[in-house]
């Protein structure tokens, strides 16, 4: 995993106190191990980090100590951090730490990232704790998941070379007819992953999706030993990790000669993902991107069975902010795209007992436009 | 994935509906999604059960409306089931059911599952309602997770066919010399993945871990392109998921002829194994199993050189109840352990500049002993 410049987590700690500082806190607990990662590089199964206003306390345990100190000691480490090594829970760490070192102040917790346990575990202990008045905790919401929605110049370069690389594997995947007739999709499956693998990710981003024929009209389909046959539509959705940075891409393969209705839903989409893209910019609403890419199957009579969102962010996580999705009363509410923000665009329809089709490329959000990350042919015979 | 039958997911809901009643609670919300799996055979990437006393809630969205569809039309469908498909959130649609049909109950909710966050809200949004009372949710604690740690039949027949494949993998791959020098930690790692993909695993249950001569001393190392050197020791942790259950094991390989010190380390915890899978049998509390991996590690002066826990269990999740660790003041308390239980048994050393020795094999305690679930050979050439 490569690392952000020591001056670059300078800079996301310095936003984030400037923050922590408006809400009037004296520290924000981050127990979201992205976000632990993003502010320190320190990359773990289990961490804690405090961000106070002039340390970052890590809290590990016995497995991280040699990782933690040759981070702290290398050219890549957070400026002022400060290891605690853990004894019994990593909760127990913290609130020696809170009602220690920081006793009296009030700390800012991720309410979205720490469970009704940890919060009630704490505040009990902090309470009976001598200086720490109850009350001590506030909830604070996507402080550090804000800030890392817009890329930096480092993380750009990163999806850079992770959008070219997961390009190629997907160029060669199709040029290879790796998806063809007679296979299971669990093969293809295991073919895309050892891949991706070779090709230099780390992991897949998540579990990867073959979905031929009738399979295809699910749009979270796992791959089974169903094998593929001619005239059907497959639908491949996989994304790799590289230098802790995940990327997404979907294709839709037509095995053998499809009959019109297939190739009508699969123009249909090509249709939808172009103009999402065409619609995207620095300072448009998510969900007007949303609805640019539901014009054109609204048109087919497809719009219906589009019933996802169009997109998502992408970032140290899978799904990150922002997402792209129709406005409704009780769902989250739209935001606007900024320069450096990275999402993906993928449109899909999915007709129960026909199939399904998904196209999905990753752009980088600019200021008049995009910089698309991905770069693999469509399938021509379809178009 | 393969199912439990309907006759066995009857028995679990009414083992939770038993503890709900005893708790006073009108119905158990559950949001952790292996705890929804576990009562409704429905997997997903996002669902929600409640547990009421004559109907299992199942909330979905539109990309599982056609499997859960099919799930509760079919022969393994959970008893009682209503599908309940979600327009804007999640936590709204759970609401609409709690301030619904189920209006004026009590609720047991998974408090180490639910955010702060979602729970706030939640109990916001019941407060405003017209019929439950402020106080209608009630923290719960372990419920499903306490059932999954006693794995029934069908679950011990999935284990056994799993510790069986990967003992195949794990064989194979050090017969056909997979790790050699020369080759590099990623390049092994993608080769361990590739071959349990081929061999009918879903997936790795987690990033497999290649960590060769001085990276054995981390015991959480990720893999890298270092190249691997005659005379190292080289530590491969892996497992698979295999019908939804995870298997878990680890063989530390010599490269070419190591000296001395290597093969005491190796051997203290090949007897540190055997000492502490002889421990094992239905009532022995699990810190005491702990115990007994460690004395011969202390006797060898290599006790301080193993920090993590024995072992955890294994199922739905790669680490479940119960937990084998050293018993501490602010830790979870010990456990009896119980005929049925799955878990892993891996001591270890770690030693800085030198590297490490981790072996791990997963058994099923019985009243007792253990049943092994994985066999494979360990270094002949190190004993």
């Amino acid at each position: 995993m490569s690392r952000a410049s020591s001056a670059a987590l300078g800079h996301r700690l310095e936003r984030v106190r400037t923050r922590v500082a408006e809400l009037e806190l004296d520290a924000l607990v981050v127990t979201h191990l992205p976000n632990v990662f993003y502010l320190s590089n320190f990359e773990a199964s289990a961490a804690i980090a405090v961000v106070a206003p002039s340390r970052l306390y890590l809290i590990t345990d016995f497995r991280y100590s040699a990782a933690v100190a040759s981070l702290l000691a290398g050219p890549d480490a957070p400026p002022d951090a400060e290891p605690l090594q853990i004894e019994g829970s990593y909760d127990a760490a913290l609130a020696r730490l809170l009602d220690g070192p920081l006793a009296g102040g009030r700390f800012g917790f991720e309410a979205a990232r720490m469970t009704v346990k940890q919060f009630r575990w704490l505040e009990d202990r902090l309470a009976g704790a001598e200086t720490p008045a109850k009350g001590s905790l506030v909830a604070v919401d996507g402080i550090v998941e804000r800030l890392r929605a817009v890329k930096d110049a480092g993380e750009l370069d990163i999806f850079r070379r992770a959008g070219a690389l997961l390009s190629e594997v997907a160029t060669a995947l199709l040029a290879d007819g790796v998806v063809a007739a007679g296979r299971t999709e669990l093969e293809v499956a295991a073919d895309i992953d050892y891949r991706m693998k070779r090709a230099g990710f780390e992991r897949p981003a998540f579990d990867t999706i073959v979905a031929s024929g009738p399979n295809g009209a699910l749009p979270h389909a796992h791959p089974t030993s169903r094998r593929i046959e001619t005239g059907e539509l497959v639908v491949v959705d996989f994304g790799g990790m590289l230098d802790g940075y995940a990327v997404d891409l979907t294709r839709t393969v037509a095995v053998g000669a499809v009959d019109a209705r297939r190739r009508d839903m699969y123009r249909a989409v090509v249709e939808s993902q172009r103009d999402a893209i065409a619609a995207i910019h620095a300072g448009v609403q998510s969900d007007a991107v949303d609805d640019a890419a539901r014009v054109v199957l609204k048109r087919e009579g497809l719009d219906d069975a589009f019933g996802h969102g169009l997109g998502h962010g992408l970032g140290l996580e899978i799904h990150e902010d922002p997402r792209m999705a129709k406005r409704r009363a009780d769902g989250p509410p739209p935001v606007a795209l900024e320069a450096g923000m990275v999402v993906t665009v993928e449109p899909g329809v999915y007709v129960p007992g026909v199939g399904g089709v998904r196209i999905e490329d990753d752009v980088v959000v600019t200021e008049h436009g995009v910089e698309q990350l991905t770069h693999v042919p469509l399938e021509t015979g379809l178009l």
